[in-house]
């Protein structure tokens, strides 16, 4: 049996770097995992420097408030707040607006398609980086209720991006070291990486962060990648670990003393018994009906923002501003309705509390007393979770301060997130199920063995399982959040229900948004109306194919009427003898290969060497986002236009083929376990041409499929 | 644009019920989900069955040996203690060498490769599944150095595919509506989710039991698979937390009073400074290099058992009873070398304790006095764990007891493995990490600010990652057993520097017990030598194909002569016009329909009703392990065997394809990403016939390739 050896790929693809000497892999390797170590550590410090400027700032803006409220000058108090408010805001809105218009909101959705392979540029550029962490220290600090997680995803991504192209051509800024990692899959594997480092320093929850990344964020999972994502969010905890060691010595401003557990619950064991059981199934009920209801309603508005978003930076602006007031109305104005409650007696707190936190505000009351609404109101998000989650204060909050809060919040959650400001959806959603939790468990009171305080713990998980539709990473990131290990069944209990009744209604809301936003995302699993189609079915537009020797005037005048990334080569008499498939060529790497300008008089195969003379692989790498070649850039004389350029040392031999009969079903099922970008449809029976056509991404997109066939059956 | 619609797999496919109603849909995902219930709720019961029954059983024998001690009958103590462990793991020896081979072991090695799509059968049969669950509790009771949570899982597996596939018909157990589940997607899915169930029932876990089916078990992944995993896993979790709120109550006999959290170690933060963290990278190092060394010393011991085991069942009942033995005598010997201590004073704790658990062993010692080796030793594996885990207990142990101990139970715990009894693998390497954590722990003494109760735990979770090589499913069952939060970044740190250190010596144990086993396991990736070859070239043997339309007489010899399970099938003139592929049949399929005898005189294409009228979609369904149909079963009469059958109505039209020239590695890259278990290769050039050959799993397996290539640089 004879063993054909040697090239099978392309010419190119022996030059990379993969195909190379031993110590270039090493170096590769050493270099990947350097960068991760980057990755978490660069995460890590942003996650805590946004931490440390939004207490100081938030902080600030309260104690400014609070004093000017002992002074009972309540109306300058509240200039000053809603005047805080609205700087920051506007200033968040005019970065997001002007600077870099993909940094509003939570980034979560952009990641995502980004991993699932549409390349939406910009998304992941290093304007979009800058403010987003502006944007989202001004925006939480500005009182808004929005939170920081899903802008830190975002930007754990893009400091990915940043560090995995090799730095920022535009701005000067490059590694040449760097360029190794210029392919697909280097680049979503970092990006994933920058993903669960963002929710592990977001949430100081490592475990969480990568599990997060595995079920929201990747579309394509590999052991190695949980390997990869596990030592970055590691990364993060022991930078975020030293850092608040750090900052224990007090040097830090008004950054608060808690450890790395975000919102320590940790106690004895709760006991419950089967009427506790009986009221958690109905919370998660009722949650998930709130969660669906939230995904329906964010979409409605979020058509209506786009509309004022679309006409441009002042509406945007103006959107923000508005919002913003009313904000500052709600958390400043609605605190009044409620009566001031004398403090309780040997608590452990001081009450009423006058700084930034504290369970007990003193608001308007007098001494002695304290406003339960304004513990929740006027106070930094982080904050009033964790007054909700607190344990041991039963009658801390009166029924009719909840309801309020819980329907003020609810509503400022939604007309939030569509605003020119990154915005995550976490911190909103556990805001309002721990409300709603709370509620619950007073109302259910001594009839229940379970803390109000663990009730708001159920209400939170109810309402992430209703809107995110995450199961474990929401079970851990709670578990992580919490340290509350014995609440665990009860949460896993909560989360099922309601994630279950919610798919009822609607889908996740990342993915609502994504499809919004229409980004071409592909679902892991083919629709069932793809089984009565076969793969030619969808194969659209005509066929546009090289020879494997080309007229450079053909390729010129291909590149310039379609915007395709592929296309098939093949031979024809007299290179071969019958017209057969060679393979597929990218038109980044034709027009590298243009540029060259090594043309032949004559229609011959060449041996190609001079390819790999000329060119290094680096020179064919993947650019970075949006800055690679154009055919535009490139002028012919006529002369040139007239001669002829060999494609076979860039063409790719062994694409991935069906053949046209193969059911749709099947052709989608490969295209999207194999991440590809092209999948060629050949022909079934002999004599023809050898290739029928290119399926793409948006060939299998169901809009494009239901256009074709109108009658096809919607599937459900 | 015409639309070819209708049948493009074949038509038995759309007989199946996925291209039926959407009642039928309905029905069968309520079934799926139904089941998965069931999964949970069984594997829940029999974990706790298991430990109920270890605690009672073990718990009696420590008790009764503990009385003869204490009436200084030390050699009737000793035979009582001896005689115990040897009838409880000759009893368990015999049980697998009989009725089950399979179930000896850990279990986990095989039901990965059975995920990854080996069909060895007899591994989850029903006898296994007996054997496991009562081997597994003698063997934990008899004293072995051996854990539970291998066997779990492979319980978890066992129940999953006796549901999944209906019941057993061998022993006359069968629902017919269960009979949906007969493909492998459903059947993969259905036994991921009792592998997770079973590390939820084993560690009470449940979180960590789905990480573990994700990180470990699992070889292809989807979401809902995560989503159903998790639904499992919280159902034996709500299971298990209502069977020990019973016991609470005293009903258990000698069950402890425990939690659902097994080895509770929460407590305040613990803090630590820099020269403890040079300490923990050290420890990671060290535990790594033993890992590594376990393994590798392992892999030898294994294959000088298999050969003792091949010898047949009185040979293994022998070698378990040595085992048995000399662990009795260890556990019973050893701690006579050390010296009593007194007790401390003001303990929390009873001292001595003379029943069954507890960390301050009477054993020989005067009253007021314990045997520190003897806590160790001389208690089940779960209390050893727990007193080395236990806080607060700084002197609790000598060195040279940790010492003796750690020596003891590294020697036990690598040759009792491979002994013809269920074993798990998580407990002995956890018992010895703890050890060697707790003298490290002791060693830093004062200098260090954490306590030695939390360097055993890092200690477990070094040696964990430095055996199993798991990163996020051992760090979050380790959080699950020991609700210890703060530790996590440490924890990970340990981890990640193991599993490198230990990855630079061999693979994980159960990698390494699947190659030793000689189970073709597919790996994710392609081998770099892949590149040089292309798929052609590894294809075996001469091809065997069907026409469309085939004499009977040639089906059965090919069936006869060959144990290929699919075959293509070509279309040749006058069925078509020129040979042409139309699909691939499968072996099980083509017995149903020779056993149906509807043969015909002419070479003619038939419409293909009849097989329709004659078959229902279940009748072509996957068999259960091992009880498909055989062609020595039938028997054709010479005139039948010179008629024809149509074999379109069978025929898949849509198999995967690749072209000859294909790199071999995207071939196997595409065979192991959609889980194929065949690949069709097809020829490049017109005119030939229309297929080369069929890749399988073996022609895949680098064993096979480096045989046909020896000089084939191989892969490090």
């Amino acid at each position: 049996k004879k063993g054909k050896r040697g090239i099978v790929e392309n010419d190119l693809f022996k030059q990379d770097w993969r195909s190379r000497k031993k110590n270039q892999i090493f170096q590769y390797v050493v270099l990947k995992w350097a960068l991760v170590l980057l990755i978490g550590l660069l995460t890590g410090l942003v996650g805590f420097f946004n931490n440390l400027a939004v207490e100081n700032i938030a902080g600030f803006k309260l104690v400014l408030t609070g004093d000017l409220m002992l002074q009972k000058r309540y109306f300058t108090a509240f200039l000053a707040y809603g005047g805080c408010n609205l700087v920051l805001g506007a200033t968040a809105a005019a970065l997001c607006a002007y600077i870099a218009p993909a940094a509003a909101g939570s980034g979560i959705p952009e990641v995502k398609a980004y991993l699932n392979g549409v390349d939406a540029y910009s998304i992941l550029a290093p304007s979009t980086l800058f403010v987003k962490i502006f944007g989202s220290i001004l925006g939480v600090s500005g009182g808004f209720v929005l939170g920081k997680e899903g802008p830190m995803v975002h930007t754990g991504a893009c400091i990915a991006n940043l560090l995995g192209q090799g730095g920022s051509r535009k701005y000067h800024l490059t590694w040449n070291w760097l360029k190794y990692f210029k392919n697909d899959r280097d680049r979503r594997d970092l990006i994933t990486c920058g993903a669960a480092a963002g929710v592990a320093a977001a949430f100081r929850a490592p475990v969480g962060g990568v599990l997060f990344a595995l079920e929201e964020a990747a579309s394509w999972w590999r052991s190695a990648l949980l390997w990869r994502t596990f030592f970055t969010t590691a990364v993060v905890a022991v930078v975020l670990r030293a850092l608040i060691e750090f900052c224990r010595k007090g040097k830090c401003g008004l950054f608060g003393q808690g450890g790395l557990i975000m919102f320590d619950l940790s106690s004895n064991v709760p006991s419950y018994g089967t009427q506790d059981l009986i009221a958690i199934i109905i919370l998660g009920v009722i949650g998930g009906v709130f969660g669906g209801l939230f995904n329906f309603l964010l979409d409605r508005i979020l058509r209506v923002y786009s509309i004022i978003n679309e006409r441009g930076a002042p509406s945007k602006i103006l959107l923000t501003i508005t919002i913003s007031i009313i904000t500052s109305a709600c958390s400043y104005g609605l605190p009044w309705l409620a009566a001031c409650s004398p403090c309780p007696v040997g608590s452990m707190e001081e009450c009423p509390t006058i700084g930034r936190s504290g369970n007990f505000k003193s608001f308007q009351c007098p001494p002695g007393h304290y406003n339960g609404l304004a513990s929740l109101f006027f106070n930094t998000n982080d904050d009033a979770i964790r007054n909700l989650f607190s344990r041991g204060t039963e009658n801390e909050f009166h029924m009719s301060s909840l309801f309020v809060f819980f329907i003020a919040i609810y509503c400022l959650g939604l007309v939030t997130y569509g605003i020119a400001v990154p915005s995550g959806l976490f911190i909103p959603v556990i805001l309002a199920g721990a409300t709603y939790g709370r509620i619950v468990g007073t109302l259910l009171g001594p009839m229940s063995d379970i803390d109000p305080g663990l009730f708001a713990l159920l209400g939170a998980a109810s309402f992430l399982g209703g809107t995110m539709r995450m199961t474990v990473s929401v079970c851990v990131i709670l578990l992580e959040l919490t340290n509350e290990l014995h609440m665990l069944p009860l949460v896993m209990l909560v989360l099922l229900i309601s994630k279950t009744i919610a798919d009822c209604f609607n889908k996740g809301v990342y993915d609502q948004i994504v499809v919004m936003k229409g980004l071409p995302f592909m679902e892991a699993h083919a629709e069932p109306y793809m089984r009565h189609l076969v793969a030619s079915d969808v194969v659209s537009g005509p066929l546009i194919s090289f020879s494997g020797v080309e007229k450079v005037g053909n390729i010129v005048h291909a590149l310039r009427i379609t915007g395709h990334n592929g296309f098939p080569v093949v031979d024809e008499p007299p290179v071969s003898e019958a017209p057969e498939l060679v393979g597929l060529v990218l038109r980044s790497h034709v027009l590298v290969l243009l540029s060259g300008r090594n043309f032949m008089k004559e229609k011959v195969k060449t041996s190609g060497s001079f390819v790999l003379r000329r060119f290094g692989a680096f020179d064919f790498a993947k650019p970075g986002s949006g800055k690679g070649m154009k055919i535009e850039d490139l002028d012919f004389t006529e002369e040139e236009m007239e001669m002829y350029v060999d494609l076979h040392p860039i063409t790719n031999t062994s694409p991935y083929t069906v053949v046209e009969t193969m059911s749709l079903a099947k052709a989608a099922v490969l295209f999207r376990a194999l991440g590809l970008r092209h999948l060629l449809v050949v022909p079934k029976t002999p004599g023809r041409f050898p290739i029928v056509g290119i399926l793409t991404r948006h060939d299998l997109m169901p809009e494009h499929i239901h256009g074709l066939f109108p009658n096809l059956r919607k599937s459900h």
